[in-house]
């Protein structure tokens, strides 16, 4: 039996796919000051909105924020959480954290809350009894989509995760029972970087592959096996997004 | 200031970037017997390693999975969930339930199981002092990318949340500090679904994406400008795919 091949991906648009994933960054610098098209923020949300969800329960919310008042309150949320973060670290690393530029919240052209109700009852509870996390997950597989979606127009996204989420929710009036997922500064970048930011500023490298992959059971490694699969992957990414 | 041209996507690059995001499925059925290729599984598996993850921390791991014996180990564990899951229905939505595939361990062509090591060092706690839970997040979104990248290689991923976690970890001899985040079922398929099988099937509805938004705050519906927004998103999904 022959896979599908009536909806089989042309070069072009299996590239197109690829280079959104190995050229998505998390973007924190550089927002062009103009503002994002109204068509451009639909297509980035209605991606999201087309993620995967256990059970189609589709808990995720997206709180368009442009309002520069709500984003003066979440900007000096973010700086009093990074504050605390910052006196973790000592000596080399804490003056390298110090120049890391970790959100754009008032110069991106918008700011999107996503959210997960994770009481929702649409899906009839399909596939929460055991594994009701994966509620909050759809809300992150939504993130991941309009990720790689605002890559493929040429728009920026970052994703804030120092705040504190029970502040944020009153900045934004979210309800207790409502989860904050993600926080996301979004709009038109300069340029993206050709590798992720903190591997360029050398906060983190790029972890091989072979060393995330086990055999039928974890710790069972087959370290060849594991470096075959890593150079087969590499073949797909261009050289500068390995 | 203009935004970046320099990468900009192409016209096929940016269909292939949706086609990818409206075309994935949930697959349980209509596996093809037949194997998957290294290379096509090194392709899936490095798009997931390319995520994003707080800090760069790539918390993430994949035990790719194809000996019978801990498949049947694990098919067993689904029934026993699923039996239970089934006595939380009654009547109609109890026998839809039960006509409804929710798993293709045994037959599809390669199981993967993506855990997320929420105390691995890498990238030195950046991001996690606040809203440490974007650890797990980064692991979601890894499993994001791999569906995608699937489904332009016109390969079926379908996501089993009905599985006791702990039971599943001892089959996988996966640590107690691991979280198990997915498991997954990953094949060719002979068809994919133009909708979710769960909406072809009558359990649930797409939600009109106006529904799924506020602005500035939680609770600010603003109904003109969310219905304009959704006539701008739907422009880009195929009429068969909204």
């Amino acid at each position: 039996m022959d896979p599908v091949t009536s909806r089989q991906f042309n070069t072009d648009e299996r590239r197109g796919l690829y280079r959104a994933i190995y050229e998505r960054r998390d973007v924190r610098s550089r927002f062009a000051p103009i503002p994002l098209p109204d068509d451009v923020l639909a297509r980035i949300l209605d991606a999201a909105h087309h993620a995967p969800s256990v059970g189609l329960m589709q808990p995720w919310e997206f709180i368009v924020i442009t309002d520069p008042d709500v984003r003066s309150q979440v900007k000096r949320q973010f700086e009093e959480a990074n504050r605390r973060a910052a006196d973790d670290y000592t000596d080399d690393r804490r003056r390298l954290y110090e120049t890391l530029k970790l959100e754009a919240i008032v110069e991106s052209a918008v700011n999107l809350c996503v959210t997960c109700d994770p009481a929702v009852t649409r899906g009839h509870g399909l596939g929460r009894l055991t594994m009701p996390e994966t509620a909050v997950y759809s809300s992150v597989c939504a993130i991941q989509n309009a990720w790689l979606a605002a890559r493929a127009e040429a728009v920026g996204m970052g994703w804030v995760s120092i705040l504190d989420a029970r502040a944020l929710g009153q900045i934004l009036h979210i309800p207790e029972s409502i989860v904050i997922v993600g926080y996301l500064c979004v709009g038109y970048v300069t340029d993206f970087d050709p590798q992720p930011e903190l591997a360029i500023r050398g906060w983190e490298e790029r972890l091989p592959l072979r060393k995330t992959l086990h055999f039928d059971r974890y710790g069972d490694r087959d370290h060849h096996r594991a470096s075959t699969l890593e150079q087969l992957g590499r073949a797909t990414a261009g050289e500068e997004h390995r």
